[in-house]
């Protein structure tokens, strides 16, 4: 019976590298690997590749498998279980990844936007596991988002729901990558805020962060900012504060909007800990319409190394 | 059997007034009445009131009804079917009004908030018939919405959900009613609008708008501002593109969190008609991630006149 098997391997497609893990039902890694995506080569490329990490792993161990989830970028959608045009895999127009693979390896295989998968990890293995609904948001270069509802990923007409980092929270604020302006990503995501933080290291020239790395201002990562901050540093905390306001903002607008009030943070920005938590649920708490003040959670993701691979399997326990 | 039945009964419960009319499964109104809610006496006047008007409705007219509809401001929660802490209906805090309704006629009665309401209401006999999944946003002195997925009303956890009048545009943004700053009611709510117009005349003396109420400044209301349209007047308009920036930045964010990208716009406001619309539409389709721009659809709502009798009324099509 499936229902027996306790093992799933879970791929996580970037584009840069292809990491792959055999996962249990209760999240933890057996066994994993990581290939170059070669993604400059293009999607036939990335295939043979993804085909080569996953007879790798198959041949190296003998665990059964419940079947193979895919963690992807881009839009994955409903209906086809296509990949479509995801950001950083050039040449990728629409791809049947999930029959490919399936056809390939004879095993059930589940395909899903990565930030879906993530929140699909929390539910199944983390944070989320005692809430029937939240939000996940991960912050890194980009600012993802999953959303789930009674237990299940909120999708949305196509499968491209859940970009909260492309919510605005400011209609006439900075321009972001994709377009518009003010999106939350243009103000947190790591690009956008190290940038942000050289401009007004101008006014702030006694911070720590300018010493951690010795003047030289192309070093600054949200890690530095980190750095400063643990030693008190007045502008860091500037910096952290402001961050939290606009990714409270943004939240604050998703639960009156979904009137969904667990939110689960994760990614590498997410590192700076309480003081960065403590300002977004302050704000999300001072902006939610008042039956929903109580109810508001934010609470930092569980899975952090290995998220993508432990999300991608999450979808075998959590589809089949 | 009850599907033969053709008519339900709608109710409009305001914090003024409490509107009934019997309506047809293909949305006619049949027989109508209006009372005044008496609010400032309590819940138990209110519910008087609703009764009476009831009665009178069922004794005056011999058709066979399906059930009773109502639309009540306020949460309205999907477990215990109470209407929670309506604005505008002082001393309600969890009344089981469907219930008490339904005990007294014998007939099946469903409840649901007003702006959902409305939003099934097009669903059922609008501009949303035709369409799977779409979000409904009505423009008075609140802006209210509700939210249809795959042809059902999104409720949230609780059933608060849908509040895209409290999503907020700039994070600095103007102080609003409900506590947080920036939301986009506080930009075209009309008593907001109202005020915003009167404090940037005094740099357009100029405006018709000014003419049309004999500079009786607290005159002026959005109707007013919509004849000063028609005259061409270039403060008019210029308020109406500001009001279409706003409206479309909130909505763009709506659509890259939730994968909908068809929007029916209902309300006194929406009487700004086509420079309006096509200010709103041409901002989602700008602000929008790239697949969903080719899908924009901004529709005025066809419910006008009865909106509120009508869509309670949807509520025992659309349910039973």
């Amino acid at each position: 019976m499936a229902d027996k098997i306790k093992y799933a391997l879970g791929v996580d497609l970037g584009g840069t590298s292809i990491k792959l893990g055999i996962v249990s039902n209760k999240g933890k890694i057996v066994t994993k690997l990581c290939l170059p995506s070669n993604a400059e080569k293009g999607p036939l490329e990335v295939i043979k590749q993804i085909k080569s990490g996953i007879s790798q792993i198959l041949s190296a161990s003998k665990i059964k498998l419940k079947g193979i989830g895919i963690g992807a970028p881009g839009t994955v959608s409903i209906k086809k279980g296509t990949v479509e045009n995801p950001p950083n895999l050039p040449g990728w127009n629409k791809i049947q990844l999930g029959r490919i693979i399936q056809n390939e390896f004879k095993l059930k295989t589940f395909v899903e936007n990565d930030a879906n998968a993530a929140a699909i990890g929390e539910m199944i293995f983390g944070s989320g596991k005692n809430h029937n609904s939240f939000i996940m948001i991960t912050l890194g270069t980009g600012v993802g988002g999953g959303v789930i509802i009674n237990k299940k990923i909120y999708r949305g007409e196509f499968g491209a729901a859940g970009e909260i980092g492309h919510m605005s929270i400011d209609f006439n604020g900075p321009q972001c990558n994709c377009g518009a302006v003010g999106c939350v990503e243009a103000y947190v995501g790591n690009n956008y805020l190290k940038h942000r933080i050289i401009g007004q290291l101008e006014n702030n020239p006694g911070s720590k962060i300018l010493e951690l790395v010795n003047n030289e201002i192309e070093m600054i990562t949200p890690i530095i900012v980190q750095e400063a901050l643990v030693l008190n540093d007045v502008f860091a905390r500037m910096i952290v504060n402001d961050m939290g306001l606009q990714i409270g903002a943004a939240l604050a607008s998703v639960s009156n909007l979904l009137d969904v009030s667990t939110f689960i943070i994760g990614g590498g920005v997410s590192g700076f800990g309480e003081p960065l938590f403590s300002k977004i649920r302050e704000t999300i708490v001072a902006r939610v319409l008042t039956p929903l003040k109580k109810r508001v959670k934010v609470l930092p993701a569980k899975l952090k190394n290995d998220a993508g691979i432990k999300g991608s399997s999450a979808l075998v326990f959590y589809k089949s």
